[in-house]
């Protein structure tokens, strides 16, 4: 156990009530400084960061931005019930965040903001000195990922991409079995982001998720800003939560990078068949004449310097079960796991020929963090990933260190967006990653990603 | 029920036994003329056609050729036991099987030899004017699939490349659903071959399986002639397991066709890893000097011209269960089967967001084919693929009609050998198919899989 950690609780907390429970509160040795905190951005990815901040003690929040008035009152609201002093507040246009940075209350910026934004107020933030961290994806173009690695070398601000799936549970148990050697030296790694996001780019400019085939202007959430990606890029626009796990087993910007990929799309017709059928769509609706650049499944496959292949899957317009698609894959063995199907083959250990379920394996490498703080944050959203990416965050900040995942983990996952995109334009033909690291990659060390304090 | 068959037995006949109990024979009507069967090369998948041919009342044997005199013997033991008259034997050297191919006793041949002889033997029994069936995969290089395209168009002999995985149960269940409009407009597609070959690449030069890491001159049956290949090519050397299947539910070659592809190979570790672990290996034994050229994981992603992907997967060097890994996705739904896990989604049909299990769609989409042969089938090697990939030989060949999988399949799916080699050392770049129809793919119809005959 790390010395500098104490609970009041270990144990119960479980279920989103925990949220709003401030007597469950995460709590510090009283000798700790505080890390000020402001959030930009509370929408519904924002005030999920938000909550979870609340519950610690050695966070306080000084200040929320959004340009949206009602979620400012929405989060003020809850930040009041927890017992907390209010915040500032900023949003009165686009960009007021940049008086929030201007703030010596500040010490660190959490940015959950539509993509579009995430580098223009990443490199705002490095420059005010701020450490920061970014939702994900991170960057949208390669010259943004140049940004953010050239911002934080220039100010020596760090960054940090706040990808919770690096934290789920089965995917740390998988990265202990990687550590671990349980599957040899590896060679093979699938990934991806499979989910039917219909819903969410299309709703009704009242809730959020559905009702309606509305998108742009005329919708709200994510549905006003994400869907113009898919009528206009042809590109995997959000490859991070797939192959920031796989980034971390297989150490790249650490020993290993990614060199090249080939990208290929499918035609685009989840989206246009979703608005026709749709009760209140139909072929006479004006979103039934968009013509959608994005393939409703895009394959991408990554070669990296180690000679490990990964391939990435977006496939987010089609009906289809939630499933990130993982398989990790060595000489020895290899698993294809997510939520609804684990399985695991390693040799000498399996018997005959056939897969095993993973349960015992996922107890026997459960990771060092979850086996200290999975009860309490089985409650903090996202099945607990969420407390961890935050977490992990808080701590970085406090200490100001180098976060997991920082300004080159961001630049090279998110490079996948562009790079994907050019070679998906060019027929499928083979685009080089740029070495955010300038040739760094082989003397970095790995991360020690097994260690059960952050 | 096609009026052409009979059974004299339609129930029982389950289990190898069957293969040599001429008692359960399967009969025709005595009006149809019988087809004379010459078998050229008898190993061990040469043999399990043979007996599955021995079964047959509509099929004379009338000669066999291999240069190995034990498989001779041993078949000619074979045919004795099933009360058959004895064929000409072939085979004092290796271009003997010329001499069968002037007989005028042989009206079809089924080429079952090392993947080099494929394409001479096929041009060679054209020529002759024999019905051909090839044994997967069916050509090395792209010069090898267009003497195939050319000496069909030249001779007018068909020939049938004989994939047993297209009719699979399962496999022809979601042909049936594919061909019912269950998954809607068809998307994207995964199949492969990831199978643990390691114990029939090596070999003690005794047993056709395992004991030992010998191959080549050293090694018997497939690591005599096989594992080779995986020393000096780095490509998918067996692409026709999986796409096969799937080629045929895209109605590839008769309205769509394969455009393009790129391919990208792992490092090749898991061949050398198992010579220097295994007992009759180590560090000090000849073959662990070998460089092996095949990569362990091969990803090839295919385009067609409706817009589809396809990916292919070739994993064979590695410990791992079987799986050919197959997706069929369209825009109301998918499939993910295997032999050890089916699952299936359909919009508005499956629940919530969760899989089904496949069983009762299994039940539903029952091939016509199997709801008649099954039964029969199941003894025939294979879980029945056996039966109905000959049954289909011999029907075309008996009506001199074009195969269910014809000589432009053969050449567009064995395509992806030469394709996958030049795109993976070629760093990823993208290959064109070679349109082997010459254009015909936008009229030629699809093939009528859904009746009952063969």
């Amino acid at each position: 156990m790390n010395s500098r950690r104490d609970f009041i609780r270990t144990t119960t907390a479980a279920g989103t009530g925990l949220l709003f429970m401030p007597e469950l509160a995460f709590s510090r040795n009283a000798g700790k400084e505080k890390l000020n905190v402001a959030l930009i951005g509370v929408g519904l990815r924002g005030t999920n960061h938000l909550n979870n901040l609340l519950l610690r003690d050695d966070v306080n929040i000084t200040a929320i931005c959004d340009t949206d008035p009602e979620r400012i009152a929405l989060n003020l609201k809850s930040i009041k019930k927890a017992g907390k002093p209010a915040p500032k507040t900023f949003g009165k246009d686009d960009y007021d965040y940049r008086n929030l940075l201007e703030l010596k209350e500040v010490d660190a910026v959490v940015i959950s903001t539509p993509w579009l934004w995430h580098v223009r107020m990443s490199k705002d933030a490095m420059r005010a000195g701020k450490y920061t961290g970014v939702e994900v994806s991170a960057a949208n173009t390669l010259t943004e990922c140049w940004d953010l690695v050239n911002t934080h070398e220039e100010t020596g601000s760090h960054l940090m991409i706040l990808e919770n799936v690096n934290y789920r549970r089965d995917v740390l148990a998988v990265l202990n079995m990687v550590k671990e050697g349980l599957f040899g030296e590896l060679v093979h790694f699938r990934c991806g982001y499979q989910h039917d996001l219909r819903h969410v780019k299309f709703n009704d400019g009242k809730q959020p998720y559905g009702g309606g085939v509305e998108y742009g202007e005329k919708g709200i959430s994510e549905a006003r800003w994400r869907t113009k990606h898919s009528e206009l890029r042809n590109a995997d626009v959000y490859p991070t939560h797939g192959l920031g796990p796989v980034a971390t087993m297989a150490d790249i910007n650490r020993g290993n990078r990614f060199v090249s990929l080939t990208s290929h799309a499918t035609k685009a017709v989840g989206l246009h068949d979703y608005i026709v059928n749709h009760e209140k769509g139909g072929k006479d609706h004006p979103n039934a004449a968009i013509k959608w650049k994005q393939g409703d499944v895009i394959t991408t496959t990554i070669e990296t310097a180690k000679g490990e292949t990964i391939i990435i899957t977006h496939d987010v317009n089609l009906p289809r079960p939630y499933s990130l698609g993982f398989r990790v894959q060595g000489v020895k063995g290899l698993t294809e796991f997510d939520y609804d199907n684990r399985r695991i083959f390693v040799e000498g250990k399996s018997e005959g020929h056939g897969w095993e379920k993973m349960d015992s394996y996922l107890e026997t490498y459960d990771h060092p963090l979850w086996k200290k703080f999975g009860t309490y944050a089985e409650g903090s959203g996202h099945g607990g990933m969420d407390f961890f990416v935050m977490n992990a965050f808080v701590e970085s900040a406090k200490q100001n260190i180098a976060p997991p995942m920082d300004v080159y983990d961001a630049a090279a996952w998110s490079a996948v967006t562009p790079l994907s995109e050019r070679s998906i334009a060019n027929n499928g033909e083979p685009q080089d990653f740029p070495d955010f690291t300038r040739g760094n990659w082989v003397k970095r060390k790995p991360y020690n990603w097994m260690k059960d304090d952050f």
